[in-house]
């Protein structure tokens, strides 16, 4: 997809996307901006990103038929989610469709036991680690507490993953292929974009910082830039461009990293799409993310990643308790507060904690962006108009 | 529309678009990103703005039962273009439909005699004009030369206006109902955008620069903010929100004035609907011209329209002598230039000086944003598949 001649028919490419999502939702706006068109594969008809890219093929990501259906309709396929049959899309690619990242990279880093083997043999400093194939007390207590057991597959969004203090907790462990690493008491989490290209150019975006709800796997607010020294900064941009590296593909890669007390960096985990953590890329940054992991898949030069303005994000969830057609409370309110960017993700339904949208506060004064974001986070709730 | 208890059950507001183009294409992505739904009416199927709203009425501006049945299924209507059959929505207005700005301010400013005596009546200073029902020689020799033809109907992009040096450039006239107004030497040309809310409140853009290819009426680069002294900006901003709100309406307006070699400011024409002087605030600007006329027609709170970062602008015109299926070369190459955002419409077909796209270049030094604007122009072409 290179092309050389620099001579681009319009459309530039047809984008497959596997994963209706809000990330394909915005995949799909900036595909149209650049000259692509999209087809989205997801299983609920008329899905957030279903509804820009305008054709969606109604399916799941483990339907081979459908997989096929999509890389023959596209001149690239890609993802925002990683919960795929990646078999299928290794096929795929084997029989020369373009699928990007290549699904190699996608089925090493879906299992998360062989992401930290790969990680741990590139020397990227990650948490000591040991594969738990079948949990069990003793396998546990000879690992030690405290403890974070990772389920091996299917994990997103904090599912498949528990924090185990002592012996104590090991019922609320998860009965499934597992690995189990050492708990990092972590002063602040991290995130870092990378940008790939093609021709192995890459792009890194501005550390950013994750605050999660105590106790929870819940990301909080989002503090872009992360407040932390500008060498610290360096070093997380560097092990994440070295991570990605390690790694190999094409696209955006989202590393995630904990800051630990003594001052060190350890990977956490690695994402192979857009992520969470660049949300306010949209408006913050000189090229959004969902552009450039498009630049980057389709073979067009990466662009500037530099922060034009310190931003907080929330996420908005569903409100607990609450099913159905969503309503949103203080949306008026928040919107009059300066420097606040709604988006709504356009799912028919919430439920209680799905991810109905984000807002990014754009505000010089980053403080001021985190205390706008808190005051945001108290106004707006989404409930819905199933509920007792 | 002013939800006085702050509760909005998704979607916020079904919005109706009379016309289908960029303008429409970049209000409906505004419009999903904050909750709503979308229906364009244009008379091309596939239009720009309809392959993002996902739902278009193919049907003319001047259809009355297409104007209707887009008002039917509408909480609100609005548009991208001027050239409507304004006299059905007025009375669409009559019977209850949601119409915003109301059509009675797009039937005044529609009409360039009419909205330049409703100017002339407020005390906004303008350039001298005279109506001219019925060009002749001889009408355009009392009024002096040199002068401006302006058609009072249809006029856009350049179109239906004529500047004539001398009776000798007679022949150029258009002979239809006209005025006639003082060619003013003008140093530069000034956009501002103002947008004015369901509750009065108004938020102006910082001034803008037009500059246009010399003799002729296109525009070759947008310089934001403009290029003038702090106290000149500050009376075009002025002299923006006093003309819009000497119209009355709600939702964008954009405000064309030339700065006389003299140093005064006379507004050459005013724009109810967003305007091509503002697509550099989709990045450089906290709230875009489109998420800000949607907050005014839907009853939301205005936006902040601070600017983030200087912006230069271009349009990408369809090439002299080159029609069908657009084929884009030197994009990859323009991509490659740090904080170059390139916006393709979707357009099926160019054809001579068709606005196929825009490109907005952000650098923290505007001279470097209009210098690689320049470059960007040079690099980039858009040819179509049918030509000699």
């Amino acid at each position: 997809m290179i092309h050389r001649m620099d001579v681009f028919p319009l459309p530039i490419a047809r984008i497959g996307i596997i994963g209706g999502g809000q990330l394909g939702r915005m995949m799909a706006k900036a595909a149209k901006r650049i000259g692509c068109t999209c087809v989205v594969l997801d299983p609920t008809p008329g899905s957030p990103a279903g509804q820009v890219a305008g054709h969606q093929i109604v399916g799941a990501y483990h339907d081979p038929a459908k997989l096929r259906e999509l890389a023959e309709a596209c001149d690239v396929v890609t993802f925002d989610i990683e919960d795929i049959d990646a078999a299928t899309l290794i096929q795929l690619g084997r029989e020369g469709h373009n699928i990007q990242p290549p699904p190699t990279v996608l089925a090493l880093i879906q299992d998360k036991l062989t992401q930290k083997r790969a990680l741990s043999a590139a020397g990227i400093p990650t948490a000591p680690f040991e594969p738990m194939p079948e949990p069990s007390a003793d396998a546990f207590a000879a690992f030690g507490y405290p403890l974070v057991q990772k389920a091996c597959r299917g994990g997103y969004d904090g599912r498949g993953v528990s924090i185990l203090d002592g012996p104590d907790d090991f019922d609320a462990h998860l009965p499934v292929p597992s690995l189990v690493e050492r708990f990092i008491p972590a002063t602040k989490e991290l995130a870092v974009l990378v940008a790939r290209g093609l021709d192995g150019d890459h792009r890194c975006y501005p550390a950013v910082e994750m605050r999660f709800r105590p106790g929870e796997n819940v990301l909080e607010m989002l503090l872009a830039p992360a407040q932390i020294p500008a060498e610290t900064a360096a070093a997380a941009e560097q092990l994440a461009v070295r991570t990605v590296d390690a790694l190999g593909g094409v696209g955006i890669f989202g590393v995630e990293m904990f800051l630990t007390e003594a001052g060190n960096l350890l990977v956490n985990e690695v994402a192979p799409r857009t992520h969470n953590s660049g949300h306010h890329t949209i408006e913050a940054n000189m090229t959004d993310q969902f552009e450039q992991h498009l630049r980057a898949v389709v073979g067009l030069p990466l662009g500037s990643t530099e922060q034009l303005c310190p931003a907080a994000m929330i996420n908005l969830l569903g409100a607990p308790g609450h099913r159905g057609r969503p309503v949103i409370k203080g949306m008026a309110e928040a919107l009059a507060i300066p420097g606040v960017c709604l988006h709504l993700y356009g799912k028919a339904a919430t439920s209680p904690y799905r991810k109905m949208g984000h807002v990014t506060v754009l505000d010089r004064d980053i403080e001021q962006a985190r205390i706008k974001a808190e005051r945001v986070r108290r106004l707006i709730e989404i409930s819905g108009e199933d509920h007792p």
